[in-house]
């Protein structure tokens, strides 16, 4: 049995979202897949009965406290103890759960899952990874946004971290990690991309793809792109932004109905991030997925279909011995 | 007199698409304004008169040394001195042309105006303002790549040179400008924004419009962004793929006639920035202008009506009495 534990008090829309998200998720998902919702009981379990008669497979842990949106990260984990991520980070670490997802408090889900859950060893600084869809297939950037002023020694630790993750969710046997950077010479990017370059080529975990530019990130160079958090959250909230761009661009310039076609459908869902289902906080002891706080119950359902993935893939524990060999600083 | 010295030598359809722009833009700028064409003699007059008989107020400079794309940008500079970009450059500096416009080896280009037409006093790097499609109004972005590894000075120096530039050519009278972060709050981003951040609040030359994330780049927001060249490359160029990203999903998900509608054809000419006239390196003691290799005649002809502009409205001057009240580090 594999049981995910799901936030049904984070995010904008809780709990409805999230126990929409779970029904449907459940509808598609093996037997042997149980969905714990972890909030307010009453609240969470009037949603569910709204529905019908609850599955077997759904159970609810109560949580109390809601840690908000805007609340400060670390002081709202410290002080809320039966908040839903707390709760749902610790029933993980005790192993009562095998997953944790969360559409709430992006950075109190990191600092609950780094403190909760503890780094694997050989890991410095974990990393979100962000699928950016692209044509034919998805690209994973990470990182996209947990760390800030990253060395060259954490750029490695974070190709290693998406080649795992590529290699055991978005299956591909071979990834090819590319380092973002400005240009394709070795000699080119600032100081720690420089130096990243050189580590990047004398590692043996991955199939350097080389430098790749920014105009290269959606045209299938590679699998996995490796950047500090600064330029990683930049180039994922800009690309989030474009298609919404776009859509009025066309809505102006070609055909208001142009959009309710059920082609431009596809397109739109295309270039809507959440289809790919949340953003796997990578590096610590234990599978914590993120989520946008506005995420459909669509995109729930695709972030419980990913982490029991990650799951029935061993991803933990590959990442761990993948660290053990000599770790990302040898 | 006006004139605007064209590198027709640079860029990967030198000469025919430099002289087309240069006839284009000469049949609606005002008959004050002359263009010079600097490239090989013989080829360039080939070109010319393939065309009919050329106007007055063109006329040829021979320039026998051609800059590859692909060369090494300082030692080209140094050692091709009867190159389009060194002799366009020395006559701009020498006050035979008003400004130069290339469409050739960027980093030459970066070179050689640095080299040869020397910084504006106070001025510690110079920027390239690369202008990115927006609604309703273009945003200027700078650092577009002149610079990685910038200090918290330099970017409040890009601030100041990205205000002057709105001002006298975007035609922006109270420009808004914005640094480029991963959240709204002050104390987010790495180290140098966060050092930034307080530079730009406290300064009185701009309007500071706080920081912008990556979805408000596009939104009008702003005027001007400031970043350092390394992020700021990577957005303008993941920008520029987005364009054929979508083009791409629209014909093999909605139609492949799509595309030849009049109505898609200001959406596709909307998202290319080539239309917005090339990227001016600012912070030299001059008008340089900095064109795409693969520029069209009609992205040439803009860029020398921007030229005009920023010679029209004295855009070097005002550059350096905005850094002689104090300068961006006072």
């Amino acid at each position: 049995v594999t049981r995910i534990a799901l936030d049904a008090s984070g995010g904008d829309f809780a709990p409805t979202n999230p126990v929409l998200g779970a029904l449907s998720a459940l509808e598609v998902l093996p037997e042997s897949c149980e969905i714990v919702l972890i909030g307010p009981r009453a609240e969470v379990e009037a949603e569910l009965r709204s529905q019908g008669e609850p599955p077997d497979r759904i159970s609810v842990v109560d949580a109390p406290e809601t840690i908000g949106m805007a609340e400060k990260p670390l002081s709202a984990v410290r002080s809320k103890k039966r908040s839903s991520i707390v709760l749902g980070l610790s029933m993980h670490k005790a192993g009562d759960v095998d997953a944790f997802i969360s559409a709430g408090n992006t950075g109190a889900v990191m600092a609950a899952s780094t403190l909760l859950l503890g780094l694997t060893d050989g890991v410095e600084r974990p990393a979100i990874g962000a699928i950016l869809p692209s044509v034919p297939d998805p690209v994973l950037l990470l990182d996209a946004g947990a760390n800030v002023d990253c060395s060259a020694e954490e750029l490695l630790g974070f190709a290693y971290l998406g080649a795992v993750y590529a290699r055991d969710v978005l299956r591909r046997p071979a990834p090819r990690v590319g380092l973002l950077n400005i240009g394709e010479e070795s000699e080119k990017g600032n100081a720690v991309a420089k130096e990243a370059h050189q580590l990047f080529r004398r590692s043996d975990h991955f199939t350097f793809a080389g430098n790749v530019e920014g105009s290269d990130i959606l045209v299938n160079k590679c699998d996995v792109i490796a950047c500090d958090g600064f330029v990683g959250n930049i180039v994922l909230k800009f690309y989030e932004s474009t298609g919404r761009i776009f859509a009025d661009l066309l809505k102006r310039e070609v055909d208001p109905a142009i959009l309710s076609g059920p082609g431009m459908g596809r397109v739109l869902r295309f270039l809507d991030y959440s289809e790919y289902g949340g953003a796997p906080l990578l590096g610590v002891r234990g599978i914590s997925i993120i989520c946008h706080g506005r995420s459909s119950p669509a995109a729930i359902k695709n972030a419980i279909r990913v982490a029991m993935q990650s799951v029935d893939s061993h991803l933990t524990q590959h990442i761990r011995d993948e660290f053990a060999e000599g770790g990302a600083v040898a």
